[in-house]
């Protein structure tokens, strides 16, 4: 098999060498459109070769699109103008906006959107992790829509990454995913901004800051070129989850000010119940 | 050495077994007010015997209080009434509080302030670890107000834990601690209500959290009886803290309500700085 990964970052730099180490793909080809990163890459040996997208997509069985949302909106479609037998997935982290951009597209059935569940605050090629993906889910989104043969390759390419599949409506996909990532990076930069903002005497931060502070802000060193068109597609749900957060976040600021320490107690202890979420 | 641990759980209990495994200490007492903490902390091997506060102070060198703050403030005094040559330390993590309510105590200079930077979202003598403490930081607080003798053992019995000291007026340390641990707390524990109140189903917070979500919420497992009294205590500093962070929140929120992207990129690159103090 051979393998595109188109944008060899984090995500996809991670795919391509988990997808040759794996035996999935024989031969992996890159298509990059920052030239830093596609020397960085080509150096680390996370692909066999660079070169040009229409020809990759015609040398190639599996192709892998790991851009930015943004991106992907408009290399979807001239991906899929190329297409005949090819099969190809995205990793996007928020499917809707993604597919409405292909719904009217005829060869859009050779297209399953996808999303797997793992990444770091960090990008770029040198990111890449060949022990990225195991044992994480991994959505698939409206796999109605889909080639019966294209779906089973995802599903094959998934299975050699040791990621458990989760099938999901992709509205319901880019809610779910607002409660547990994207609020979490928003939290994070508001955080790191909010210490930053305050606190000039960054040496005692340094000195002072232990594994509470790392574990809570570390996401705000996610880069802006991925975040910003994430939030940009997925407005509504964000905006409902932060809305609900900042309430929340008010909810303690009353207790503190009315010293109201009982009700306190009790915000407390309903938030430990999300130890039957996370272990 | 004979050193006494009033309070058996995730500090006093991990100080317990590095007192004992670095020599520091030859024999360990353990005080501890609830009977199923004082039997865990036994038949784990945390402490030698168990016995009551005042047999304890008595034969002992070296005492640590290792309890909610609040409970520190009755039983600070209390210890200091029996000592004479023997040396005390708290690991609160708020000062100003404590230092207050032994400041007229004849034998306050026996007593050192401090707080190691160390810490998890588990609590209780089976939360307790032997790996606890290595290469973090220790604040000692207002050293000029103690014994000689006492600040010098204090300082030995940190570097037998292989812990850096960093000294700090206690007014300060309570600024600080709020920025670089109480903010974070609380952030989490409204992110664990903002998830818990509107995601109805668990399942799928479950299957799709991934390393951020648990990383940005898995303080909001801390429990209760030690985070109400640290938030009481350093209400003042916590609030400041908070209006900051919920009016950096807003600016996430204006951007996406206003669509501008722009200076939502800003935000995030701004808040990217945050990699010069946490590598």
């Amino acid at each position: 098999m051979i393998v595109t990964i188109v944008g060899t970052g984090l995500i996809g730099g991670s795919m391509a060498l988990v997808a040759r180490s794996s035996g999935f793909a024989q031969r992996v080809i890159g298509v990059e459109s920052r030239s830093d990163h596609a020397a960085t890459a080509l150096s680390l040996g996370l692909v066999d070769e660079m070169c040009d997208l229409e020809e990759a997509i015609e040398r190639s069985d599996f192709i892998v699109l790991s851009v930015p949302v943004n991106a992907v909106e408009n290399l979807l479609p001239r991906i899929l103008d190329n297409v005949n037998k090819q099969v190809v997935m995205d990793v996007s982290s928020i499917k809707l906006g993604v597919i409405e951009c292909i719904r009217n597209h005829p060869n859009n059935k050779r297209f399953v959107p996808t999303h797997p569940m793992w990444g770091t605050e960090y990008s770029g090629p040198r990111a890449a992790s060949g022990d990225a993906f195991r044992n994480k889910a991994a959505v698939i989104c409206n796999k109605e829509n889909c080639d019966a043969d294209a779906l089973l390759q995802v599903q094959e390419f998934y299975k050699y990454l040791q990621m458990h599949l989760v099938y999901m409506d992709a509205a319901e996909h880019d809610i779910h995913v607002a409660y547990v990532s994207h609020i979490s990076h928003i939290t994070s930069f508001a955080l790191a901004n909010t210490v930053l903002e305050k606190e000039k005497e960054e040496n005692a931060i340094f000195e002072l800051a232990s594994g509470g502070f790392e574990s809570t802000v570390r996401l705000a060193k996610s880069n802006a070129a991925t975040w910003v068109p994430i939030f940009m597609q997925n407005r509504d749900n964000v905006l409902d989850v932060l809305n609900e957060h900042i309430h929340q976040l008010k909810k303690f600021k009353a207790c503190l000010e009315k010293e109201n320490y009982t009700y306190l107690e009790e915000l407390i202890t309903d938030a430990n119940k999300i130890n039957r979420i996370i272990k």
